[in-house]
């Protein structure tokens, strides 16, 4: 009798803990904070205190759209923006001339450092939304690296149910972009929750996805803004950006692919370890490393993605050393090419570019020209987009 | 032949990958940020850029230790500390009343936000450095809880060798304090590397911990600072504080625990699941947490440790609702009752008085007064002691 009566009490006691209200807010907003706000129509109050800051702003997307505040009685600074589009936005609260965070927020890793994120819920927020259906694991996994004699930290997403069956998986190697790291993919990115979710409704088979750091050995120091009526000489700004990370050797990162990364997965996973088994892709910088490294990898890797990537090709007898000069065996041996890019990217113009010269040489592939610009917004659904396609 | 100078080439281009100097900075500065600098005398140079400021300070320890930084004629502020005390140390910027994150170093959830870190190595920092054993994963894992209607994130370590075998392991759940989350005892506890060194020199037996967060149904707000000269009237703050913690009685926590996650970590990770292989500990208010579920419990726990906990023990024969007024019953259910803290902690006199009361009724533990404060330099320490213990 006395144990019913305290189990009675026990599941009373948990129906009144589970009775909880919760105000609207940002999936991004610091549990408890009540700033950032979400508002009905889509935009964002944010609220900081600086009792003696003479001028506070917002920077939002890192500085491309600037908000002033206005100070209050009481030593905070408020601002309402006008409706936000849906999706994942970088932002910064600049005080006095001093950039940092906002202490509402929760901040991802970005442009090499921590940086405040806001994440505007939408219509198409569905399809990484965290649902009731089985979840995979993102593991934080350390190994050695021979390559840069340190121990590295890499992220392996494990699909739902590896743990409970020994059966082998297909591995997707998926890299972020320049000034990012390994956590991108899991963090801003939420690839597990886009997989569980594609998995969930058998538009995708079960992978594994392996997020190493691609700023290992890359050197590439972003040029100043251009100055208003400066003469140009060379290629303008954009074109010479993509043709910096498409260039670029990425020795480092290949070496540690190829000599460490993958013989560890292979080792520790239960991978088919085969290049028909094996993809690569990659946002921005990463998708150019994607492309550099997948093409002269055809041994290792059978299929490619790359999502707003940093490149610029236009002579496919030359570029990559002449890795596409026969494009019959290149259509023979990559089982996908995907390539895409946002309207409103700066990068739109190279990557279209691309494209063409891709098209005209004979080369297959899918090409995505979507709108949005160079955001994980688009990024996220460029994975969502290229899952499917691949290990069929 | 062109295979095998290919594979040459490859070589040479890894070994010139490798080869690359690394200035003296903490673990804890963004890679390539070339401040907080680590300077050779354990002292540390801060700089930021904040072109209009009037006051710039960094605040160490949120706060209990400031230091003015000098603006230069380039619109940077800068200071170097006197020697800082080996360990994790929290700090922030102040820049005219805001108060934010150093975007030179990394960050850590910590009193409800995201907080600047800095990790001072010292010659106590050997049992938690990357070393070249093997490694466990952590992983993050996404489960649905009955209790708070959501789907939970949750950290898992799982030992070395645990995805190369079919054993089962013991399982301690292991809990942060009040404003962190369940990140806390992996990205500032290290409690992965602690383990796997221990694990590595046979002092501690291969375990899986389990985090999770124990702010839920948590509404403490912690009190004003007390005024000088101000009359006191009840407990003085440290006590009440004390007394909170300990008598608050998680019942959100504690729901989340019993129908939620112990049976999902028993059907989903290869555990032990009796209460001979269970362990619960905490800090601080997670030291609280594990003392109220624990004793409560004990059907399901048979290793409690406390480490720096939020308690203030005065009555066993009262206190916890009269589950310790059994002494020799406690004694033969409880294979370890651990509890430490440190002198300058400033909950040291209710916790040295906890343990004096706990004696008196002749209730057996282990009891650790260590050197230092209310910090996680203490608590890595604590788990590196009290993991040797248990499961044997």
């Amino acid at each position: 009798m006395r144990a019913k009566a305290i189990a009675l009490i026990i599941v009373l006691l948990c129906a009144a803990a589970s009775a909880q209200d919760k105000p609207r807010r940002f999936s991004t907003t610091i549990p408890e904070s009540e700033f950032p706000r979400l508002n009905a129509d889509g935009s964002a109050t944010f609220r900081v205190q600086a009792e003696q800051a003479q001028r506070v702003q917002v920077l939002l997307e890192l500085g491309q759209s600037t908000y002033d505040m206005t100070k209050g009685q009481d030593g905070s600074w408020e601002v309402t923006t006008k409706p936000l589009l849906p999706g994942f936005h970088y932002y910064a609260i600049s005080v006095d001339g001093f950039t940092s965070n906002d202490p509402g927020s929760r901040v991802f890793f970005a442009a090499r450092k921590e940086v405040s994120g806001l994440e505007v819920p939408g219509p198409e927020s569905d399809f990484f939304a965290v649902k009731d259906v089985p979840h995979g694991t993102v593991r934080t996994q350390w190994y050695f690296s021979k390559t840069t004699g340190e121990t590295r930290r890499i992220f392996v997403y494990t699909p739902p149910g590896y743990d409970q069956n020994s059966r082998r998986y297909p591995v997707l190697y998926l890299q972020h972009g320049y000034g990012e790291d390994e956590a991108g993919w899991s963090d801003q990115g939420h690839e597990n929750f886009i997989l569980d979710n594609l998995i969930a409704a058998h538009k995708a088979v079960p992978m594994i996805i392996v997020n190493e750091n691609g700023m290992t050995g890359v050197h590439f120091v972003p040029p100043p803004p251009p100055r208003a009526g400066a003469s140009s000489n060379g290629p303008p700004p954009v074109r010479a950006v993509a043709q910096f990370f498409m260039n670029e050797r990425y020795v480092a990162v290949d070496c540690v692919f190829s000599r460490d990364l993958i013989p560890y997965i292979d080792t520790h996973f239960r991978t088919i370890p085969d290049r028909d088994h094996r993809a690569l892709a990659g946002l921005s910088m990463g998708g150019a490393q994607a492309l550099r490294i997948g093409f002269h990898h055809l041994d290792q890797f059978s299929y490619l993605g790359a999502f707003s990537p940093a490149v610029d090709i236009t002579d496919t007898t030359k570029d990559y050393e002449g890795a596409l000069s026969d494009p019959a065996k290149v259509n023979r041996e990559l089982h996908l090419l995907w390539l895409g890019i946002g309207t409103d990217d700066f990068l739109h113009a190279p990557v279209l570019q691309s494209h063409e010269v891709l098209e005209k040489a004979g080369i297959k592939h899918v090409w995505v020209e979507s709108s949005g610009s160079h955001v994980w917004t688009v990024w996220r659904k460029y994975l969502a987009d290229f899952a499917p396609k691949v290990f069929h």
